[in-house]
């Protein structure tokens, strides 16, 4: 239970500073600013007084228990302190200073250190190198945090990898009048994760949505079963960055931990529904909306403006983000007529004009709540000077407080004004989310509508499947790692495969020409031979490949012509295999992610994944919903289906193929690579044609 | 001269109130407000006085010279006001009024009416149902306008079709800080023109940028001519709404003259050099950028960051925006050693730790200003509490005034409080532009870098090329015109682009089975064969089209069988033409678009355009670097380079054939509709196979 940190009763400062302008001085003095409710105990070894506050030499001489502690003194005394806090009864730590296993070796040494004395007393550490948290229950006010934004209290808990981006994304909600709940950015992460945060968020009644930053984790999978459990229970935005080369390596630079660009935060976001975005503005903004309005049933919305342009905008935004901008019902039109000036559009959008006062504007609102076709609300509210925008804003209030469907508002005004300022006050009051453009606008509801969807899709559990002989899978494996491979032979992977119900093209490994040729009787032509040899890399490149063979003749002449080219590099066996033209050639390819397990990636294969790069990627286990997904959302997926005539291939094969692959992987997590290029895909079958695994 | 509109010496208001809520009451408060310096004559058919003000009865009445009104009568009384005005020798007008060609049939007369007046009596004529303009120079402070923002004089210009949109820019433009120079709105704009007043902000010496909202243009060729000659001299930043088909509906709805979705005015942004934006916030924000930055001269940026997150997120999205964020040298890598804490990182991002002083900053800034390797800097600025901001802010200006590199600031902070927002006053004062996160930083940036690509860029002249004899084409074309055909038979388009010197495979068109043969001979087999036929559309799907014809005998055979299964259906010649396989299917196509001339598609054949849809368009006369860009532009430009083994195809053959299309469009104007599809290509040469032509 992280209780003691975020909800605690007295705080000790270890390192309070009489220095205006240092850490140890400002934190003191947030607490102050912010009416902590408990007992403030400053840690100083020569001054009596810290902030008007008594100063203690040691944690000994504090009177009463202290639940948590900031850390604001050189790396090297950490875990001494930390030992004296262990002795203390402190339960929890905020090591703010830095100076550990971001600087290499020797700050990693200390870390290890204080965090093994911390272990032994039973104190939780929080940190090191990292902002603190932020508590906004009235009952308590905790800013254990050196940041400048003094949040109102609401119902958005954030948690950032950055304590930057966290300050920020506070700064934004708190411009936006959005309150919050609980702040937490908890820098190098050496005991307390993000993970356990957001399941603490996740018990906590009065935190409605979690809004979350990060560059990546240094434990995925147990982030990925929290998100999952929280998920189910609240909206979680969130935001990865180092999305490119060059920010992945701006991002492991400062956390110094993390390389690479990794899209398997991405995928876990993906997978437990968290609504993910890619601009900090945009994902505050959103914020606001899940802060106070319901979540649209479906994605049709319903325009009320009363200026052209703006809802133009909208429009094109709305449209972007899959929703729906339907025509109104005939009735919904007759009653308009009864409440609207005669030059207002009565379509959707219902343009009001300009001069639309309270009355109009309800008019409209009333019709868009009781239209069923209509699953939201987008609002322009230009405050025209020659209009009562109060009363507007009182009717939008009084819709939006009976919380039918959700409404957000683009309020167009000039805030330096005293009238203007009252009438988005009255907006404020009554939870109305308002922006200052119409994409801003549009793009939180268009937050909103996609959330309903994730919070709509349920992507099951993986399929089991019958005949599976794992145990003999293993055993292929463990052989070859005792022999000391981690590339397996053609046989092993094609074992694999069908262990695995996996369906392949008719295949024999032959070790001279008679046998290539009995084989491919056997299979029956045409077959393709490759030569299958452990010393060759790239067959194709070396002529060792000929396909099409049509007669056993040719088999053997291929068999010949490749022993007298090639048998001087190794011991050659022959792989022949029934040849499959005139399919479509699809991909299947794994790998591990690290802690992770596989991320699977399919797509079409030839020119559509080397040059188009077309492909999409999940994290095993893949259930049926995500198998249907990977074959969608392809952006040649309509090639699947057949194009100029051709007819289209066995989709529901190929998403079978990949979750006995997704099973395969799963059961034999020792894969580090595996890939199937090709597959190729018929109207009523598909057969793996070529495969690779590497352990 | 647009002067007497935006540079009035004196206004009447023809149509004043002494109703508070109305718009004859704002505008003239707006002139007092805004602390107009010519005379403002009410008009009121039997008030005394307007707003403090003698009124009038008639213009007549009025003293002295008007040049300017405002007219905000009903829409009836109109024609006649215009020409009382004409009598008066008011030199332009703003109808605020609504009531004309947005309102069918009868206002469309109506303003038909007083435009004839209007021409008579030489009044310009801005609006109708418009907003007005604004003048902000200080000698003048004109507020023609009903809005309710106050800009601060500045070097921004502003004009938008629609003044809901037009008033949040200049809102957004207020809020950021951001001084404006020139504001129009001009409703149906049934006079005065976008383009007319693009070039009046062109040759005003005091707009440094123009801001610039469209839903499309009902004189796209004006634009693009007065676009080109403007943007030559200083940035257009723009803005066109309508892009998705929802989204135009709307926008038809509310301009009442425009449908469909148009690509054309993205053309002309691209043609011209305008830059381009689809988020209204995104291009105040970048406006801020250009009010006061310099346009970078290279796409390599340096960042400068006090916190981690932030330069990840600004990494991110300059690289979107195709920046790079080079390594420092090692001069400068040294001699930032000398300036910053051991705790720096010493790369680009340049971390110089939240603790940094204005010291730490200036040195990191000296050495970003004397990089070569650096054309621009981004800098993050969080304001921590326990630093001095204040000199960190001096620090930055002094080095932003010096005016070397452009600057933008990602200034994080709370600006409820007094400290900060004098920190923010130093920089703004300093003309520092500075943004509330980074990804809108980076953005404004990344606005910079892109425009100081499209400056360098210069489309050049179209080619012209020796032997075209447009004579012949033109005389094809108007035979089939005279014999009542719209779509060209295949002889006529063969002659056309052969009159172009487009290269054509070999063809004859022929009459019967004999003569088919004998042109097969002459042309060289492989033929195909193609029934030509007025009354058969779709030759394919009714078995008209016969490929690779090996020997005269099939081609006799196929023209026979076409005989007697199509001969019913009306008069058929057989298209014979050399059969080009295994090369690469191209396809280029033209539309003309309304009253701008053609617009050509290029792209590959078969998959590529029908499901991949990727094809991208230009504006005829196409140009060699347009040409070029059409190639590289597509999203399969790689498969023309040749993959998996393949030869490239000719490129220069495929631009020079681009460029002789465009040719034949300019000089051809009556063409419609033009397909080459396909065109086939091979490494060293290129054909057009087939092609169609609509007149």
């Amino acid at each position: 239970m992280l209780d003691a940190l975020f909800k605690p009763r007295a705080i000790a400062i270890v390192g309070a500073s009489v220095k205006e302008l240092s850490i140890g001085n400002v934190i003191i003095r947030n607490l102050q600013k912010y009416g902590y409710k408990g007992a403030i105990y400053p840690l100083n070894p020569t001054a009596d007084e810290v902030c008007g506050l008594k100063a203690y030499k040691t944690l000994d001489e504090i009177p009463g228990q202290v639940d948590l502690a900031h850390i604001i003194i050189p790396s090297k005394f950490v875990p001494q302190t930390i030992e004296d806090c262990g002795k203390k009864g402190v339960k929890a730590v905020i090591i703010n200073s830095a100076g550990f296993s971001e600087l290499g070796d020797e700050g990693a040494a200390l870390q290890k250190d204080f965090l093994q004395r911390a272990k032994e007393y039973g104190v939780r550490v929080f940190g090191p190198n990292c902002q603190g948290i932020i508590n906004s229950d009235p009952e308590l006010n905790a800013y254990c945090n050196f940041t400048f934004t003094y949040p109102e209290p609401g119902h958005i808990s954030v948690v950032a990898l950055s304590g930057g981006v966290g300050a920020l994304i506070m700064q934004a909600l708190t411009d936006l009048g959005i309150g919050q709940r609980f702040y937490a950015s908890n820098g190098n992460a050496c005991d307390i994760s993000i993970p356990e945060i957001v399941r603490y968020y996740g018990d906590d009644p009065e935190t409605r949505a979690v809004v979350l930053y990060t560059e990546g984790f240094s434990n995925p999978r147990e982030f990925l079963e929290v998100a999952k459990e929280v998920s189910a229970k609240k909206p979680i935005l969130a935001m990865k960055a180092g999305r490119t080369e060059q920010g992945a390596k701006a991002a492991s630079s400062h956390t110094g931990s993390l390389a690479g660009v990794d899209i398997a935060t991405e995928l876990i976001f993906e997978k437990t529904g968290i609504l993910s975005f890619t601009d900090e503005g945009e994902m505050a903004r959103a914020a606001m909306a899940f802060a106070t309005q319901p979540i649209p049933k479906g994605n049709r919305v319903g325009i009320i403006t009363n200026t052209g342009g703006p809802a133009v905008i909208a429009t094109d935004v709305l449209v972007s983000f899959g929703l729906d901008v339907p025509k109104l019902s005939e009735a919904s039109i007759e009653r308009l007529q009864l409440s609207q000036m005669a030059e207002a559009a009565l379509e959707n959008p219902i343009d009001v004009v300009a001069t639309a006062s309270g009355a109009h504007f309800r008019g409209a609102l009333d019709v868009m709540m009781d239209e069923e076709g209509i699953d939201s609300v987008f609002i322009n509210f230009v405050t025209a000077p020659f209009t009562d925008t109060h009363e507007v804003a009182r009717q939008i209030v009084e819709v939006s407080r009976l919380g039918k469907k959700p409404i957000v508002c683009n309020f167009m005004t000039d805030l330096s004004q005293e009238r203007f300022r009252i009438t988005h006050g009255i907006l404020k009051a009554g939870g109305v989310p308002c922006y200052a453009n119409p994409s801003d606008a549009a793009k939180a509801l268009g937050a909103l509508a996609s959330y309903g969807k994730l919070r709509a899709r349920d992507i099951g559990e993986p399929r089991a499947f019958a005949g599976v002989d794992s145990a003999r899978a293993k055993k292929v494996i463990d052989e070859a790692r005792e022999a000391g491979r981690s590339v397996l032979s053609a046989t092993e992977v094609y074992s694999i495969f069908e262990a695995y119900g996996i369906p392949v093209a008719g295949w024999a490994v032959t070790a001279d020409a008679a046998e290539a040729a009995a084989a491919a009787e056997r299979i029956g032509f045409p077959v393709v031979v490759k030569v299958d040899c452990e010393e060759i890399d790239h067959k194709s490149d070396m002529g060792g490949v000929a396909v099409n063979l049509k007669d056993a003749a040719s088999v053997r002449a291929t068999v010949e012509d490749m022993q007298s080219r090639l048998g001087s590099l190794g011991k050659l066996n022959f792989f022949v295999q029934k040849f499959l033209p005139g399919g479509r050639e699809l991909i299947i390819g794994a790998a591990a992610e690290r802690e992770l397990g596989h991320l699977v990636m399919f797509g079409l294969g030839g020119i559509y994944v080397e040059v188009l790069k077309d492909v999409v990627f999940k994290i095993a286990p893949v259930t049926e919903l995500e198998a249907c997904e990977m074959l969608a959302n392809i952006k040649t997926a309509a090639l699947l289906d057949g194009v100029r005539g051709e007819r289209g291939i066995d989709k529901q094969a190929v998403k079978e193929l990949i979750q006995r692959v997704s099973l395969l992987l799963t059961e034999l997590p020792m894969i580090q690579e595996m890939d199937m290029n090709p597959i190729m895909a018929f109207a009523d079958c598909v057969y793996a044609v070529d495969g690779r695994i590497r352990i």
